[in-house]
C-alpha cells in the first residue's frame, strides 16, 4: 500500500536553541537558513513517510547515493512575504507545486499531492517565522528539493528519495538592488533543446550554465541571455524568463514579448503572473501581449531603427530584473531607462503590481494565499 | 598557495573489520562496495588537501550543498583486473583521468594531476585487493566521483569540492551476461545537443535518460538508442557508444561505423580502444573503419537489403554489449547473429582482443597499466 502525502501525520521538533533574526541589512542571499527544516522520506514501497519538521542540519548520504552520481534532483523556488495585514503569503504557490510534480516525473522521482505540501511549507513558516525579514524586497526564499537517495550505481529509477524544504532570509537578489543589469547575447553554448529538459527545474539545467556565465562576467556581462538555434531566439537570462517592449511606430502599438513555452524554457511562475497582469491592466488598444520567437537579430534590428524600449528578466529570485545593455557579436544592444532611473517604465510598473500583491497591498485572484499567521 | 593533488601525503585509515570476498555468484553491479574509499577535499582557497583512504562509509551533507540543488558532480568509470600475471591492472587509466578533468572544467569543478589519482586509486586498490574478484568478465568496477560541496543556494562556482573513489566488485554488467539485447530507436526525447554538455560524464546527463528507458522497457526493449535531428542519426545507446557493421557487397568491403565525436556522444574508452584495434587488427582491404553520421534510416534501408551485419554497444560496464533488434517506428530492425550464439564474429572478436589486454593474455601498446600487487 502506497502511502500519499499527508500533512496530518507530521512531527515537530522544535530547536532546542532558537536563533535571533538577522538584521535585514546583513543578509546574504541563500548563504543564512532558519532554524528548522521539513523532511519527507518516499520508497517505492510504502510510499510517503510522516513528514518532520526539526532543526537544520546535515544529511547522511551514502558515497553510491544516486543523487550524487545521476543527478536526481529537483527543486522549486518559492518566497513567504509578510503583509500589510501581518500574514505570512505565498504567491501562487500551487503553480510551484504542480511544476515540482512535473520535473519528478520526467526523472521517475515520485509525484505528491501539492495542497498537502503546501500545508506542510505553512508549518514550517509558522515555525520560523519570527526569521521572516520584513520590508519592501525582503522576503523568505523557500527551496522545496526532491532527491532520489538510493545507494546503487547502476543507472535506474530510485527506489528510495527524499523531499526537504529549507528557507533562506533574504534581500534584493542582485547586490545592486533593483539596478539595470548587462546581458553577453550567448550562442557557443547551448542550455536547452527540444526532447530535452530546459522546461523542468532540475539540478541538471543548472550546473552546465556557469563556465559561460564566468565567460560573461569576464567580460563585463552579469548574466547570459541564451540563444537557441540558427535562427538566434532569445529564450531565457540565465536563471529567469526575459522579456522585451518593441514600439511599433506605423500601427502606434508597443508589444510586450516573451520566448513561448515550447520547451526550451522554464515556465516561470512570475512570466505567468506579468503575462496575465498585463492583458488584465494593460490597454489592448495600446498594448500587444506576445508569446512568440523573437530572434537577437530582430532585437538589435528594432534597436537600431529605436523600437527597442524595454528588456527585464523575471524571476521568483529577482521577481523583475531590469536589462540596459545586451552584448551580440562584440557590438552592444543598449536598452533605454527612464531618465534618471534603473528601468523603463513598463518594468516598473509590473515590478509594483507584483509585490503589492505579494506584500497583500493589492488582491488580484487568489495570487496571494495566507499560510501562517503571526 | 593553491596545492596541487599529491599522493604522497596521503594518510590511510584501514577499517578494523576486514570484510571477506563476496562469492562471484553473489555479485550485485554496483550494489555492493569494498571496506575502504579514497577522499580528497578541495578548496578555491588552498586547493588540494591530503588525500585520505578510509574505511567505506556516509559522508555529512548539508541541506543547502550545491551539488543537491545544482548537479555540480561528474563521474568515471573504471575497471580493475587481476592479471593472468596475479597483478592488478588498469585499462587505459590515463583517458578516464583526462576525461574527468574535462567534465570537471565544464562545470567549473577543480582539475587535477592525473598521474597523482592513478597512484591513489592503486592504492585504494591494494588496500582492497583480497576483495577484487577473479575469472573472466568478473573485475572491481571503481567509481571515481566528484561534487561542489559549496553550502549556499545562490547559482555560482562552487569554492570547495570533494573527490572520491569507491569501488563495487562485479561480474557481467547484464543479468544476462554475453547476451543480445534489444534496443529502441528513440526520437520523441533527446538526450544532448551541439552546444550542450552530452560529451562530459556529468550526473546531469543521466537521470534525464530513465523516463525514456522505462518506456522503452515497457514495450520490452533494454535500451534507448539515442537519435538526433530531423536526420534521425545514431548516437548512442543507453549508456554505451554505438557500433554498427555493414556489408558493401559492390565493392566487396565490410565498414565498421560508430558516430563522430561532436559533442553529443560520450568520448567512450572502449570505443577509442576498438576503433583503435579494428584498425590495427582488420585487414583494410576488407574493411573500412568509418567515424561518420548514420541515420536509422540508412540502418533500416541496410537491414532491408541484407547487408546490416552486426550492431554492438560498447562501454566500460558492459565492454561489448551484442544487440538483436531495434525496433524503429512501431516496426523492427533485425540484426544477424552468428549461428547457434548471441552475437555476430566481429562482436565476438573484439570483445576477446579487448578482454585479453584488459587481463594481461595479451599486450597493445601501453593500454594494460599495473597499478597494484598481489
Amino acid at each position: 500500500m502506497s502511502q500519499p502525502l499527508d500533512s496530518s501525520k507530521v512531527t515537530i521538533v522544535p530547536t532546542g536553541t532558537p536563533s535571533a533574526p538577522i538584521p535585514n541589512e546583513k543578509l546574504r542571499f541563500g548563504k543564512q537558513f532558519t532554524d528548522h527544516m521539513l523532511q519527507v522520506e518516499w520508497t517505492a514501497e510504502n510510499g510517503w513517510d510522516a513528514p518532520v519538521i526539526k532543526p537544520y542540519g546535515p544529511f547522511s548520504i551514502d558515497p553510491s547515493c544516486c543523487v550524487l552520481h545521476y543527478a536526481f534532483e529537483l527543486f522549486e523556488g518559492m518566497k513567504a512575504y509578510w503583509t500589510v495585514d501581518d500574514q505570512i503569503s505565498l504567491f501562487r504557490p500551487e503553480r510551484n507545486m504542480s511544476r515540482m510534480n512535473k520535473s519528478a516525473a520526467r526523472i521517475c522521482l515520485p509525484e505528491f499531492d501539492t495542497e498537502e505540501l503546501i500545508k506542510l511549507i505553512g508549518l514550517l513558516l509558522q515555525q520560523d517565522k519570527h526569521l521572516i525579514p520584513k520590508g519592501e524586497g525582503y522576503s523568505l526564499y523557500i527551496r522545496p528539493t526532491m532527491i532520489g537517495t538510493t545507494n546503487a550505481i547502476g543507472v535506474g529509477a530510485p527506489d528510495r528519495a527524499l523531499l526537504f524544504v529549507i528557507c533562506s532570509p533574504v534581500g534584493p537578489y542582485y547586490k545592486t538592488g533593483f539596478k539595470s543589469v548587462k546581458l553577453e547575447a550567448t550562442d557557443y553554448a547551448t542550455r536547452a533543446w527540444p526532447g530535452g529538459v530546459g522546461d523542468k527545474k532540475l539540478g541538471a539545467n543548472y550546473a552546465p550554465c556557469i563556465q559561460p556565465q564566468l565567460r560573461a562576467a569576464s567580460k563585463g556581462y552579469h548574466q547570459n541571455l541564451w540563444l537557441f538555434g540558427p535562427e538566434k531566439y532569445v529564450t531565457e537570462v540565465g536563471t529567469m524568463n526575459c522579456f522585451f517592449v518593441f514600439e511599433n511606430k506605423t500601427q502606434n502599438v508597443k508589444e510586450l514579448v516573451t520566448a513561448p513555452l515550447d520547451g526550451t524554457i522554464l515556465e516561470g511562475v512570475t512570466r505567468d503572473s506579468i503575462l496575465t497582469l498585463a492583458r488584465a491592466r494593460l490597454d489592448p488598444t495600446e498594448w500587444q501581449i506576445s508569446e512568440r520567437y523573437c530572434s537577437i537579430f530582430e532585437v538589435r534590428e528594432r534597436a537600431q531603427r529605436g523600437e527597442l524600449l524595454e528588456v527585464f528578466g523575471s524571476g521568483t529570485a529577482a521577481t523583475v530584473s531590469p536589462i540596459e545593455e545586451i552584448g551580440f557579436e562584440g557590438g552592444s544592444i543598449p536598452v533605454p531607462l527612464s531618465e534618471g532611473e534603473q528601468s523603463g517604465p513598463l518594468t516598473k510598473d509590473i515590478a509594483r503590481w507584483i509585490m503589492e500583491i505579494q506584500y497583500g497591498k493589492s488582491k488580484f485572484q487568489d495570487w496571494s494565499r495566507i499560510v501562517a499567521e503571526a
